[in-house]
C-alpha cells in the first residue's frame, strides 16, 4: 500500500507506490521498446480504464464506451489510495503515514493526436471547467483538505503516455510546499495589508517588461525569478483565492488566455515538455483575502542538475524580461 | 552579469547566467546535432579550457600541456562570478544580489571514455583528494562561507560535456537549502544532545534493512525517504562535520566505497544518469557537534513531475528496503 514518509533532516515527504513501478510506458529511454499501438486513453478503448467519473458526452452516448469529448477516472495506478490502511509509524527518525487520497486522471480529449494546445478555446474551457468541477466535487465528499490538479506533457517532464491528459489528487491534508506559500502570502498580508499576488500584479503592470498577455480578467506573466525559460504564470486579475469559485463565463476567458499562452511557449521553445500546477487556496478555507490562486507553465528543456539538489538554486540563463519579450512577439 | 533573484513567494533562489545559454553542449535533444569530434576536457584540448588552477602530473609535465591524470580549470561558463558588480537591490517583491563566487570544473580523468564508476580506487582518492584540497584552497581566501562539489553525470542529469567531470562552487554565503539542513540538525541535537545523522547511522545499523555496503570508517545506505530509486548516502560512520578535515588515508577508504556504490547502482539500474552532491559544514565553522557531512547520489531515471513542482512531494516507485537489497546483492 502506498505509503508517505518523511526525510528526518530535510524534512521533505516521498510519496511510496510500489504499484506504480508496473505502469505500462508509451515512452521509452532507449527508443528500443515497441510502442503500444493505442493507448488506454484512445476512443474505443474505454475498457481500459477503470469506470468513468465524469464525461462530457455531447452525443448522449453511454457512459464508458465511444463519443466522448472528455473523461475523468481513477487512476489505474494511483499513487494515493481512497482506503488505505494505517501504517504503524515509527520513530522520530522515520516518520510514515499512509498515502491517503483520491487521484483521478482527466483524459483531456477524445482525440489521441491533439495536445492541450490543440484544443479549441471552447474545448480547453470544458477541460478548465472539468478541474473546477471535481474540485466542487472532492469538496464535498467533506473528507479531503486540498485538490491539486496538475499535468505533464512530454516525456521530460514526467509523462508516461502521449494521449494527453491532467491529474488530480485529493489529500486529507494541506501539503507542506502549500502551506508554506500560504504562510509567505500571510506574512505579506500581515505586514502590508495587501495580498502579494495583488501587490505583484500591480508592480509588473507598472513596470510592464515581464508581460505576456492579459484579458478582462486574467494575466500572463514571466515570474521575476522564473525557474526555467518560459515560467509562465497565469493569475486573475482581481483577487480570488479559490479557482473553484469561477463561473462558466470566467472560465472562458481563462481558457482564451491558457490556448495564448500554450501557442507562444510552442513558437518561442519548439513544442517543449512542460509542467502545468495549478495552486488554489485549501477546499475548507472560506475566501481568503492573502492567498490568490495561480497556474504555474513550467517548460523542461533543461534538466535539474547537482546545485538544484544540493543548495536549492535553480539555474536560468533566460532572463524573464528578455523571455516575455520573445513570448510576446510569438505569432498566434 | 550572473545575478541572483528571490521570488517573493516561494523564497527560492534562482541563479541567471544568460552567458551560460552560449555553452557547447555535447548532447543533442534531438539526436539530429553533430557530435564534437573531441571534448573541450580531453588531452590535448587544454588551450580550450582556463588556465589550469590544479593538476595531477605523475610525468612531471608542464601546465596546460598534456600528460595530467587530473585538471581543474575555471569554469568557461560561469554561473557566479568572482569580480562580480553589485546589482542594485529593488522593492521587497523583487529581490536581486550579484551572483558572487568561485565556479570550477574538476576533469576527473586524462581518459575521455573513462566514467566515475570506471576509475581504479587510487584515481578516485585522487578525486576525493582534489576536492579537500580545493575546499581547503578556497577556504583560505578567507572571502567564502560554503563550499558546493557536486557532479552531473548524463545529459538527463544536467551535464553538457561527455568527459567525466565534476563542479565546485564557492559562495559568499551560505545558501538557504544548506541553512535548512543544519537549522534541522541544530534542532534534533538542542532535543537529542546527540548529532541526527549520528542517531540515524545507529539506527540504521540496527534495522539493517536499508544498509548497502561499509567499510572500516564509512557506510552507505538507502535513506528511508530516499526521492529517486537507488538514492544512496555515503556518511563517515564516526562524527566529522567538515569533508575537508580528513586524512589522504581517510579518502582512500571513501574512495573505495563509493566506487563501490557506483558500480552497484550501474549494475542495478543499468548505468543511469546521476547527480553526487556533497554536503559538509560551512567553512568558517568550527568543527560541528550537530552537522555530520555526507555524500548524495541521485539516479535519475524518473523525470520530476507535476507533483514535485507543485506540492514539493517526491513519488519513489522503489521501497528503499528493496532497492537496499539489489544494491547488497549486486556483483561488483
Amino acid at each position: 500500500m502506498p505509503e508517505l514518509r518523511k526525510d528526518p533532516i530535510s524534512d521533505r515527504w516521498v510519496i511510496f507506490s510500489p504499484a506504480r513501478s508496473r505502469r505500462p510506458s508509451e515512452y521509452s529511454r532507449s527508443g528500443e521498446a515497441p510502442l503500444p499501438e493505442s493507448s488506454d486513453f484512445a476512443q474505443g478503448n474505454e475498457d481500459r480504464t477503470p469506470p468513468e467519473i465524469y464525461a462530457i458526452r455531447p452525443d448522449g452516448s453511454d457512459a464508458n464506451t465511444p463519443g466522448w469529448q472528455l473523461r475523468v477516472v481513477p487512476n489505474k495506478f494511483p499513487a494515493i489510495m481512497r482506503d488505505n490502511p494505517d501504517v504503524t509509524s515509527a520513530s522520530p527518525l522515520f516518520q510514515r503515514r499512509p498515502a491517503i487520497g483520491a487521484h483521478e486522471v482527466v483524459i483531456e480529449t477524445g482525440d489521441s493526436d491533439s495536445s492541450l494546445a490543440d484544443l479549441s478555446t471552447a474545448e480547453l474551457a470544458q477541460v478548465l471547467r472539468c478541474f473546477r468541477d471535481r474540485i466542487r466535487a472532492l469538496k464535498a465528499e467533506g473528507r479531503f483538505q486540498y485538490v491539486q490538479v496538475f499535468k505533464n506533457h512530454g516525456q521530460n517532464a514526467g509523462a508516461t503516455i502521449r494521449h494527453s491528459h491532467s491529474q488530480i489528487m485529493a489529500f486529507p491534508d494541506i501539503p507542506e510546499e502549500i502551506s508554506r506559500e500560504m504562510q509567505s502570502a500571510s506574512a505579506h498580508f500581515s505586514r502590508e495589508g495587501r495580498c502579494i499576488f495583488c501587490d505583484l500584479l500591480e508592480a509588473e503592470n507598472q513596470q510592464e517588461e515581464r508581460l505576456i498577455a492579459q484579458n478582462d480578467l486574467f494575466q500572463a506573466l514571466s515570474p521575476f525569478a522564473a525557474r526555467v525559460s518560459c515560467e509562465t504564470w497565469i493569475l486573475p486579475r482581481t483577487h480570488h483565492s479559490h479557482f473553484e469559485g469561477h463561473s462558466d463565463e470566467d472560465l472562458h476567458l481563462l481558457a482564451d488566455l491558457l490556448r495564448i499562452a500554450l501557442v507562444k511557449i510552442n513558437r518561442v521553445l519548439g513544442f517543449p515538455p512542460y509542467n502545468l500546477i495549478l495552486h488554489s487556496a485549501p477546499l475548507r478555507q472560506a475566501a481568503l483575502p492573502d492567498y490568490h490562486w495561480h497556474i504555474e507553465i513550467i517548460p523542461r528543456t533543461s534538466y535539474l542538475a547537482g546545485l538544484e539538489w544540493s543548495c536549492g538554486y535553480y539555474q536560468n540563463a533566460l532572463m524573464p524580461e528578455e523571455a516575455a519579450r520573445q513570448l510576446r512577439e510569438a505569432a498566434l
